[in-house]
């Protein structure tokens, strides 16, 4: 594989060679703190969730922070982040093949790693690699709080699987992982608050019936950048799992905040950095960055701080920028920033962000986490 | 970075880890039989684009078959393909950027390489690179003929080009790039004709121009797979550049061929293989191949010969699959097949081709022209 690096340290941005994720650090700095801040006080503690940037060096930026570690949902993720010098990592989401468990259990005697499960067929096969690598695996039950994806049901069948894990020798009850996913991305606040106040419902019906089965939870994680102050608040969560509020993307903007104008907590730190490589059809540009550099799964990425410019179509290669007569004039060679649609999938397209301090490169960071999730 | 290699040479399917991309080796080469026997005794050559594999031991199985050589979309592509042995590629694009022209002229000091233009801006660029690397390098003009992505319009702005290309002691005008990317994709025969007709009629005219000026076109070069029996059979294109006829996907699966059928002349032959990881809300499944496993920016994947079974959602690292009561009653580790909505964009979210013969692994094919285009 070739992996080229798109800048060096102390280049300034119109050096950077293009398909390139470039992200500013004033403002990754600012978020840290918005969030830190947001926190203060509350007894919640954060952990940040690494499969959006899937980079250990920023990592170790939100813990330098206050995050107590890092979620991941991919063993390989997970892998990346404790190679990366991280050492707390939960995996928020079942892990069912055997190998892959294996390997979990193999980073769990060398990091403080703990998993999700909710099917009853999961719990002895976790058990069992647990056995083989000598640990004592912490293992949270998932409970389905609003989203459909994954998850038990809450209340009996949260317990039913609690005791499950608990009967275990290998396996210790850690709590419960309870994310509202679908919640982060409804448009209005009011929506978003609804969808909390029932998973916080659900939630503490369930940890009320855990311990009154002698069933303690340790922790009880979920909340996202969207609904995290819901959770904060909620006197029953310990952890929120934000990870988009360190970047924002143009999706998240498209949230209406609880002061009634576009969420704007967060500011726009990452951008794809694109060349124009064509004005042949009148009316367009044409820029080298399509589905290979960016994911428009939530969206198209919007044109960053160029009225009149418009990203209307991506092919692999290829954006096609449509351009207002208030548009500036482009010409090839002419580069451009734009805002993802989405984050999470775009990271997952590039090896490193070009990080600038102003206008000049102080960093690459390699994004090693990224891959498929095998 | 962490390359995990999917599964090892002899295994069987069973024991793939996933998310993987698996080659059904039997298709592929049924494949590539089918579009040279229609290429045969046309006169007309097939260029196989390598943008959608990105892998050289494909290309070399096309190249086996009566290929001349690959296309490329980016300088990057051109460069692992020739790195893995492939000595005639075609950079079907412009490239503005004068570092990635560097290595373009570059790496055609060790392969047959050539590029196009759309812009006389261009031009000089190239031929001081031609220059720097000593070299003669062949640029052809690419010309609108419908797609309005890129290429100067057909008729006298190709001819001012092509004399612009002509006049450099770097550069030699080689021909015309006359790709119709979105008439691929037109559902309808009559559609697809339509716009190859108008597409050679354009370029027919702009051949005559040119060779009325003294400039003639060595390679008239376009085509795909949606199309490319019609630019065969033109008796004008001198190659065609079909790429996706290899592995076949959703979105082209659902053209309507010239018998008025599904469009079914190449077979699926790509599959990403997927495990199911939840079964907690009835009447689904969840498994892990969201975002970073494939790309549905054409649609998502279709599952593979399991009636009942849709997948009707993706997030970033999880798919739902909506079950009907004719579905099977799928438990966790279960594996599925899911043929990708499109491809070019999926296979770049992964490092290997896992080959299969029958239900055996016979080999692992890196994907080292992956990546966002650096």
């Amino acid at each position: 594989m070739t992996h080229r690096h798109p800048a060096q340290v102390g280049m300034s941005i119109e050096e950077i060679e293009t398909p390139a994720l470039i992200v500013d650090l004033d403002t990754v700095e600012r978020n840290l703190k918005t969030l830190a801040d947001a926190l203060d006080g509350t007894g919640v503690v954060h952990r940040a969730h690494a499969k959006m940037h899937k980079c250990p060096a920023l990592a170790k930026l939100q813990i330098a922070q206050g995050a107590v570690g890092v979620c991941c949902q991919k063993v390989s993720e997970a892998e990346a982040m404790v190679e990366g010098g991280i050492d707390n990592v939960l995996v928020t989401n079942e892990i069912v093949d055997p190998r892959k468990i294996e390997r979990l259990a193999d980073l769990a005697t060398r990091a403080s790693v703990a998993v999700c499960v909710d099917n009853p067929l999961n719990v002895p096969v976790l058990n069992e690699a647990a056995h083989k690598f000598g640990i004592m695996l912490p293992v949270l039950v998932e409970i389905n709080v609003g989203a459909n994806r994954a998850g038990v049901e809450p209340g009996r069948a949260a317990l039913e699987l609690a005791q499950a894990v608990d009967s275990m020798d290998g396996l210790r009850f850690a709590g419960l992982q309870a994310y509202h996913g679908s919640a982060q991305h409804k448009r209005k606040p009011e929506e978003r608050k609804a969808a909390i106040d029932g998973a916080v419902a659900a939630t503490r019906q369930t940890r009320d019936l855990l311990m009154q089965h002698g069933l303690a939870c340790d922790m009880i994680t979920g909340g996202g950048t969207g609904t995290y102050r819901h959770e904060a608040a909620s006197d029953l969560y310990t952890e929120i799992q934000a990870g988009s509020y360190v970047f924002m993307d143009a999706d998240y903007a498209k949230n209406i905040g609880d002061n009634g104008k576009p969420f704007a907590e967060f500011e726009h730190a990452l951008f794809i950095y694109a060349t124009v490589m064509s004005t042949s059809i009148p009316g367009q540009a044409l820029i080298d960055v399509g589905h290979k550099a960016q994911s428009s799964d939530s969206g198209p990425p919007v044109v960053y701080d160029m009225p009149g410019a418009e990203f209307v179509k991506a092919s692999d290669e290829h954006g096609v920028l449509k351009l207002s007569e208030s548009a500036p004039n482009l010409i090839i060679g002419d580069k451009i920033k734009l805002i993802p649609g989405h984050i999470d999938p775009t990271c997952n397209l590039h090896e490193y962000y070009v990080v600038l301090r102003g206008d000049i490169v102080e960093a690459l960071w390699p994004i090693t986490a990224k891959g498929p999730g095998l």
